[in-house]
């Protein structure tokens, strides 16, 4: 009964933080509590009660996106040529948040700031510059090139939550080869 | 008298287009009407006198937008050499539209529409494909450029509006040198 009454709680749970995740994309960090819980479908209650809140949310799911980065980071320092390590970092991490307005926003703003988002980002811009570093030492990558370049890009493909679904990651990838042509040393 | 009249009622007019089109770059053409004549400091009789509707203010608003883009594409079609034409024409379009959500939404949405946007829509991506052709023809654009690139551009540059005003330009300027960079030819 017990594990019962876990096993709802965890499901709620994670509907929360499906919805959320899914708000937060489509209009920004600042989404109400209360359109949260009506999209997935529990009571306001229930939502206070898992997060008591919208901070706690928020870190919840930004933590949740951050590993996904952080993976896609580490798979492309495990790539033998940095390079081609760095062009998979890229556009995978265009193409996961091509239109994902709060999480984009909470990092392109956390340059300043303090807590989890901040902290997690110095590491991601850490590897990421180890990597950048390599590529170039191999002379693959323009000299101007800095690890700012890859937060453009980020912020740029946040921009492509004007176009539609169907066609949002047709050109997230576009816009990440022309992103990584530019920044490919002449030959 | 009359004309004391009819100035104040310009006045109101153009505050309320400012108003409008500041409102629309931030947050997307769905504002309150409210909003709009509390930013414009005018009542909202004043501003439904106006425009008795708010698709009226948007038409009116992004007629001045697009009047602002063809006239970046006429002095890019002046200039003798295309590709420098082209290098012109879509880092002003990226400059001037980094951040601005309503207006770019606008014109990666209207092209299954009908309407003014759309209309003119039509006669710049027209523009745009013969300043391609001419820059394809020097042999200065990669082959597979095509007008859909400078939308996603523009599209791209939208997404910058995560960034403070005050860094938003020189990072639309390197977002545009690296996007025509990949679109020269090898030389």
């Amino acid at each position: 009964m017990a594990q019962k009454l876990r096993a709802d709680a965890q499901d709620n749970r994670d509907r929360i933080r499906a919805a959320a995740r899914q708000l937060f994309a489509d209009h920004g960090a600042d989404v109400g509590m209360r359109e949260i819980a009506r999209q997935a479908g529990v009571g306001p209650a229930t939502l206070y009660r898992r997060f008591p809140t919208r901070q706690a949310l928020v870190d919840d799911v930004f933590a949740d996106e951050l590993t996904a980065c952080r993976a896609i980071v580490e798979r492309g320092q495990e790539n033998p040529d940095p390079w081609q390590g760095l062009r998979f970092v890229i556009t995978e991490l265009i193409v996961r948040n091509a239109g994902n307005h709060a999480f984009v926003d909470a990092i392109a703003a956390s340059s300043e700031g303090t807590g989890a988002v901040t902290e997690h980002r110095r590491q991601l811009v850490a590897m990421l510059q180890d990597l950048t570093q390599q590529a170039k030492s191999r002379r693959r990558l323009r000299a101007d090139f800095t690890s700012d370049d890859v937060i453009l890009a980020l912020v740029a493909a946040r921009g492509l939550s004007a176009m539609g679904t169907s066609v949002r990651g047709i050109a997230a990838r576009r816009l990440a080869a022309l992103i990584l042509d530019a920044l490919q040393s002449e030959p």
